[in-house]
This record gives C-alpha cells, sequence and structure tokens, in this order.
C-alpha cells in the first residue's frame, strides 16, 4: 500500500532537527521522507561522524538533546574527557551514548555498507518510521573560505565559533557526486515538499548543490515551502547571516526566498518580519514567491507542531487535513 | 644515565596487571619493562583492543579498576548501552573512559604507528614511567580449540565464560611474527627477569612462542623467577588449570615449573602448596628449578608489595636491597 502522503523534506541539522520532530507529530511519520546535508560530515578520532543525519536520527527518535540541540538527551562526556588526557583532539564533542552510533555507522561503512543504508539500518534500529535519506552517498565537503584561511564546515563553526568573517562558501566533491537512491524519486513522488528552517547557504546549499537535486525540485509536481531560518535580519542561531551575505543574499527572510527563488512557491517567514514586506516589495522583491507570516521561533514542542501546521497549510489542497490540531494524535 | 638497575617482566592481564603494580611500588618504575602478551587482541567496534596492554598500562598508571581487575576504575558503560540498542554486539564490555584508549590506539596505528610505538605514547600520556612493550608488532591470535570448535581466546574467555573444555591452544601467526623493539634487548639487559602471575599457557605461551624469545631468555645472564598462578590445583582466577592439563601440564605449581623448566631459576610457589613438595620431588619434579614458598594471592595493595619483594628477594644479590619494606618510598 503506498502512504496516504508522502511529504519530503530538505534538511540540516539543529532548526531542520526540530522542524522535522514537530512534523512527525503532526502527519504520520511513515509519509515523511527527509533528505539530509551530509557536507558538514567529518572523521572524528577514526570514526565517520554525519553532525546532520545524527540530529535528524535522533530527533525523529525522540533521543536529541533539547538543552543542546545535538547529541543525545543527558548524554555524559566521559570517553571525551579521557581522549583529552590521551590527546585527543576535543573541540568537536562527542557524547558516550553519541559515540556507539558513529562506531555503528564506521563498521557499517567498513563492511561495504553505502552512508544510505547505514542510515535506513541505525534509523530502523531507533524504530523511526520515516525515511531518512543522506543527500549522497559521496563525500561532498563544504568549505568555508574566511580572512583567516579555508576552513572545514566544522572547523569554521564548532572550532572557530564562526569568528572568522566567510567570504565564500564550496561545496568540495559536490559537482562528482549523485544524489543517494531514493532522493530524487521522493522529491519526483511527493505531495508536499519542504524546506527545513535550515542555513539557506551550509545546510541547503550542499544539497541543492549535488547535480540533478536543484533540476528535480524545479521539475517536481508537489509544491514546495520553505521555512526561513531569518528572523529580523539573524539567523535564529548560526551563522547564517554571515554566510548569506558572503553568499550574496540579503540576510533576512527576502534573501531566503531569493536563494531559493527558482523553485520556489511558498515562503514562511516570521510574523515580526512582516512589517518590512511592503518595503521588500518596493525594493524589488518580486521572485514570485507568496510570502506566509507565522511565528517560526520554536521554543516548545507545541511551537514546533504549529510551525509544521503552517507550513503545511501555507500549500493548501490535500494536507489540508493535517492542519488543525487534532488531526493526529501525537 | 642508565638505570641503576634493569627489571624485565614477562606478562599476562590481570594477575599480571597486579603484580607489576606491586613491583612499580618497590623498586623504581623507571627500571621496569613489561613486556605484554598480545595474542588476546581483537578488533572490536572496529577498533584494535589489546586487553593486556591495557590492564598493564592502567595499572601502571593508578587507573585500573579494582574491582573488575580490567579496564578503568570508576568508569560507567553508557556507550555500551546505547550500541547494545544499535545491535552492536556486546559480549566484550568496554567502558566510556576505556573507549578513548583504544580509539587513540586505532588512530596511531591508522596513522602509521606501530603497536610498540603506539603503545609507548600512550603510556607516555598516562605519565608512566616504566616501558610497556608488547610482544610483537604483528597480529597474533591466540585460539582455543575446544570440543565446541575452534575460538578466539576472548570468544573463548570472555563470551563463552570458558565453558567449553579446552583441547589445545595455538598461536595463528606466532611463526612469523618477531618480537618487538626493544624486547630481545630488554632480556639481554636485565638484571632480573620476572614472570608475572600470568597463565603459563595463554598469557606467557604467546610471548614465548614468538621466535627468539624463548632463546633470550635460556641465554640471558640474569636470573629468572616466575611467580605460580596456581594455588592447591587451580588457578587463583580464570581458566589456567583446564589450558595447563590441555597442554599437557599439571595444573598446580609443578607444573607451571615443567612449563618454564627450560629457562627458570625460581619458582614462586603459594606456601599453601609447600605441604606437596615432598610428594612432587617423589614424583619426579626435578626441573632444576628451585621452589621459594610464600603467600602469592594479591587480596590488598600491600600483599602485591609483597609478593613483588618476595619475587625479587628469592633471586639475591643485587635486588636485596628493594626487599625490605623501606626500600622505596610508595
Amino acid at each position: 500500500m503506498l502512504p496516504e502522503l508522502m511529504i519530503t523534506v530538505l534538511s540540516g541539522g539543529t532548526g531542520g532537527a526540530k522542524f522535522v520532530q514537530g512534523l512527525s507529530r503532526v502527519v504520520p511519520a511513515e509519509d515523511i521522507t527527509v533528505i539530509v546535508n551530509t557536507g558538514d560530515d567529518l572523521e572524528w578520532w577514526g570514526l565517520h561522524v554525519s553532525p546532520d543525519l545524527d540530529s535528524i536520527s535522533y530527533a525523529l527518535a525522540g533521543q536529541l538533546s533539547r538543552e543542546r540541540g545535538w547529541g543525545v538527551e543527558g548524554d555524559s562526556f566521559h570517553c571525551a574527557e579521557a581522549a583529552a588526557r590521551l590527546g585527543l583532539p576535543t573541540w568537536f564533542r562527542l557524547g558516550d551514548r553519541d559515540l556507539a552510533l558513529h562506531l555503528a555507522r564506521t563498521q557499517l561503512l567498513g563492511s561495504g555498507r553505502s552512508l544510505g543504508e547505514a542510515t535506513a539500518e541505525i534509523v530502523a534500529r531507533f524504530g523511526v518510521r520515516s525515511s531518512v535519506l543522506p543527500m549522497t552517498n559521496q563525500r561532498v565537503e563544504t568549505r568555508v573560505s574566511t580572512a583567516a584561511g579555508e576552513l572545514n564546515f566544522q572547523e569554521y563553526f564548532v572550532r572557530e565559533h564562526y569568528a572568522p568573517t566567510p567570504l565564500g562558501v564550496c561545496f568540495a566533491g559536490a559537482e562528482q557526486a549523485s544524489p543517494a537512491p531514493g532522493v530524487l524519486e521522493a522529491l519526483a513522488a511527493a505531495q508536499a515538499i519542504l524546506i527545513a528552517p535550515s542555513n539557506p547557504i551550509t545546510s541547503i546549499g550542499p544539497i541543492l548543490a549535488i547535480p540533478g537535486i536543484r533540476h528535480a525540485l524545479r521539475a517536481a509536481p508537489a509544491p514546495i515551502a520553505a521555512v526561513s531560518p531569518m528572523v529580523g535580519g539573524a539567523a535564529v542561531s548560526g551563522p547564517a547571516a554571515a554566510l548569506m551575505r558572503a553568499a550574496g543574499f540579503a540576510p533576512s527572510y527576502s534573501g531566503v526566498a531569493s536563494a531559493y527563488s527558482d523553485f520556489l512557491d511558498v515562503l514562511i517567514a516570521d510574523y515580526r518580519d512582516a512589517k518590512w514586506h511592503d518595503q521588500n516589495a518596493a525594493l524589488g522583491f518580486s521572485t514570485g514567491v507568496r510570502v506566509h507570516f507565522c511565528d517560526t521561533i520554536m521554543t516548545s514542542e507545541p511551537s514546533k507542531d504549529e510551525l509544521a501546521r503552517a507550513a503545511l497549510s501555507s500549500l493548501g489542497g490535500a494536507l489540508d487535513k493535517f492542519c488543525s490540531r487534532e488531526a493526529v494524535s501525537p
């Protein structure tokens, strides 16, 4: 039996993970396919770490740390403390429970499984009913060029706390990469496509840089809505504003709309920004994108669900039934 | 400056680790070189685990769990619990702090370091002043043939709790292996050689199976004493008795003496077994080995130190100065 509905989400980690968590309570989890950025992946202590795949998997499994926004709720860091004493680098932190996931993934990859197959096995073990797909099975590395030199994304983001001003971003390996099995199919078959409130440049950007994915979005029969991660000219969290500027986009919802203008139908922007709308329009904001204003800041579990409903509601049609609070029991 | 004294110890894990701990408090730690069994090594969760090297390193670093006799004192097992949920095997238990050592070793080996170099770097990080050498840098695997089939040593010992009766033991790869750098030198230069109270078959046996080591023991100018791990016809811990029988030796101190008879000068046996001595002599126990009886059971920190003193005292000569309790402050 085909799912009643197929919703395909493009996502990075933190904000995307919260959004997907809400969405999975508003529509049946098995109807959701998440295509996840892997440009932030890194080899750490010899293990293959996929921060965004991990955050999405933990979010859907109900294990994501609410306090940190990454890793496992209530995790300990005993291994990392011992690793520091042994001289291993520890600027990228891995919790003890979290380590099991990286050990399992590294073993699966070592035994010849693709990243997509390893991810499917891990989320199945977690009891997750949604599909979680890496954007590609190949290695793509997001690199940020800064005044302090070119950095791997995690070096820029975690090690340097995104202090150096970014000058540009590239996705090493993207041109030679191809979408992971299931990615193009999930875009073509979707009844709705949602772009999570993730950094358009370094979270969604790598996905769009994989040859074939941007074209598939343009060609997709489903309506496409994106949730802006920008509120009032700044990112809800992280370095999105500086990265937007470096990529030539305004650090605002209108910049997000511009970044996606070739495939986007609806932009979900924060209601706090509605006051700028007339001005934006006057300044030439005419991407043909419909803007829907609502509260995009997910400070609580109900607010995650509300944002998912707002995104679905903005696309209308067959999705309307999921937009009232009583539609699906959590 | 050369060390005043050079004491070389051959050791396995548990009992050997306790013995070496005492010894390092009785003589200056920097005068001790420990040659360690690596026949129990295994790849676990993709990491190179060297149980006996680990136990010796933790013992000398003051980190060894007293309760368990392996791993790190007070360690947690959060990663292992999460690994079980992800379907990783967990019959071999790795604590969270312990994991850091295996991650560090695996990374060092992956970067081209030998096992000996990796071990030296790890013990240096721990602040250990003794030298810890693997018996060889090559892979040697202790395999136990049992009625239930041939098992890797850890499968036999940990997974099967040494329930299957052992029929024989082999050391796969030993014939092609060579002693790690420093091993033959430490035997030739030693002023005393001690065989720790480790299983003669599966802990000391693999070391003796590396071509050149047994010959170096026979040729060593230093006197050689072994501490028997057998008391009253059984091992103090573990499956030594059954393994001794399988290898054709009596499961007693006299069997231990026989196993080492071609190079041993003194056997330190437990005083509880002194009553058998005349009978053993009557039964043909005439290996030319002098037997020294004392309390060999290390139930406390002082008893570890006492056993080390007894072993040194049995060899006499230059070692006498370390045999009184006041010789070296802990």
